[in-house]
């Protein structure tokens, strides 16, 4: 045995044996256009970075809605255009908003309470996960969303991509202008403490990549570190589709990814944590509207 | 209320109002000389990139004995100098090795079983988290390593920044050359598929801001977009300790963790995952190793 290792994971995905059952991605990728569904244009953000990287972001509108509401107000005055990339703390969150603090804000801003980071579970179409997990009684999904509960109310929980509302100490002080995506593993004890209003869909590797701030958690020390933002608009120029829950291809989805059973696999794992269970997105090009 | 927030958490570091519970950092940055243990030189390892990034390794001892005899001699042999970072997930893996896959491996490696995943529980000093997991029996911590069990076998989760063994489609054929480091959200689903071996203990940024790679799985397309590793040498310049898992300050950051009662926090979350209670690891300098 000579020859070693260079490509362990690019073998799985390669390799489809006969024997071996279907990955995650393989059901994926092989649902039925039925699977999938359209995610609304005005629930669509991209976000310019000025070295032209585009971030596409989806906002939620069954959660926080007084936030979201103000966030569609701040786009809609180009209030984050010109603004920067103000921290990045490895391993929890990249945040941007304005770093001068001066920038005016638009009227009509609602004070956005924290009531809002929680909503009645009723209502979401809740499928839940049968695995424990460490944060909540039970998590799963919801019209398109990860989910988590204690029975009664649900919340967002803090996955990788998700966004937030940055705010002071206290609870009411999140406007929406200052918002944070985390970026590495799931930091659930902020879940029910601050608005998640969203997720990214594409993109997020040019907010990943960027140098970690050297100032006390994350944030730039120096004006010159901060990466700006060129704009943040309404809508996106390509079409975005997410697998519904309900479809057979997410149930099989769900499945596999706590169980896997192809190739690579000598034990599966008999459960998943609801972050590593992300429902499915794809890009369709604008010109395929009718697919 | 026309200041809005620029720096949210920022304020939570530097807020300490009396009343407040101390938060999990300030536990960790009070524990006493006594809670602290080092780490023994032997198992430290330095990875220099060519841009002079350094990051820092720690091997594990009590797990995966083979595979770590392996890289111990692969370091002898500066195998890795010259090879370089040929993958990078996003929310996934950062992997490295020799691309060319002709490099001349030093003698002696052992064939590394898949029995080396798991070892028994009996042995380690296993202090459980009081929550439950999605992916096993029972989580927790010891002798300062995170630790995953079915009650009889143990094995290392695989959480954010700590280092597996690439290998081919059957089990038994990593033999060490190849290895990986978590860059995202743990995928918990590769314990006891992969041999993990350790963590980094410090640099990790260096690997996590690379760019993402465009192929398949993350890996490089082309030769000049790999970052090249100048040398993997056995030490480190500097000195390291872990926080005493057995220490009264370990379990009041753990039980912290989990129920945060610090300033910013309204909703303490009643448990914690075990990646997002790792263990606490602080730099001495060389010249104070008196203290």
């Amino acid at each position: 045995m000579t020859k070693y290792v260079f490509a362990p994971f690019a073998l799985l995905a390669i390799a489809s044996a006969p024997e071996a059952a279907p990955s995650p991605a393989e059901i994926v990728s092989s649902a039925p256009a039925t699977a999938w569904q359209d995610i609304a244009q005005e629930d669509l953000l991209e976000m310019t970075l000025a070295n032209g990287s585009v971030v596409t972001i989806q906002l939620v509108h069954e959660f926080a809605p007084v936030h979201v509401a103000n966030i569609r107000k701040l786009v809609a005055a180009h209030f984050w255009d010109g603004t920067s990339i103000n921290r990045v703390q490895e391993n929890y969150v990249v945040q941007w908003g304005d770093a001068t603090e001066k920038k005016a804000l638009p009227a009509g801003l609602g004070t956005a309470p924290a009531s809002d980071y929680v909503r009645p579970l009723n209502g979401l179409g809740f499928l839940p996960l049968p695995y424990p997990d460490p944060y909540a009684r039970r998590v799963g999904h919801g019209h398109g969303w990860p989910i988590a509960t204690d029975g009664k109310q649900a919340w967002l929980p803090h996955c990788f991509g998700m966004i937030g509302v940055g705010r002071n100490l206290a609870p009411d002080t999140g406007n929406g202008a200052e918002l944070y995506v985390v970026n590495g593993h799931a930091p659930r004890h902020l879940d029910r403490n601050l608005a998640v209003v969203g997720r990214v869909i594409d993109g997020i590797s040019a907010l990943t990549t960027l140098p970690r701030g050297t100032g006390a958690l994350g944030f730039y020390e120096k004006p010159e570190e901060r990466t700006f933002i060129t704009s943040i608009k309404a809508g996106s120029r390509d079409r975005w589709q997410n697998l519904r829950i309900e479809s057979p291809s997410f149930a099989a989805y769900s499945l596999a990814r706590a169980n896997r059973h192809d190739a690579f696999f000598n034990v599966p794992a008999g459960g998943a944590d609801i972050c590593n269970v992300p429902v499915p997105i794809r890009k369709l090009s604008v010109q395929a509207g009718g697919q």
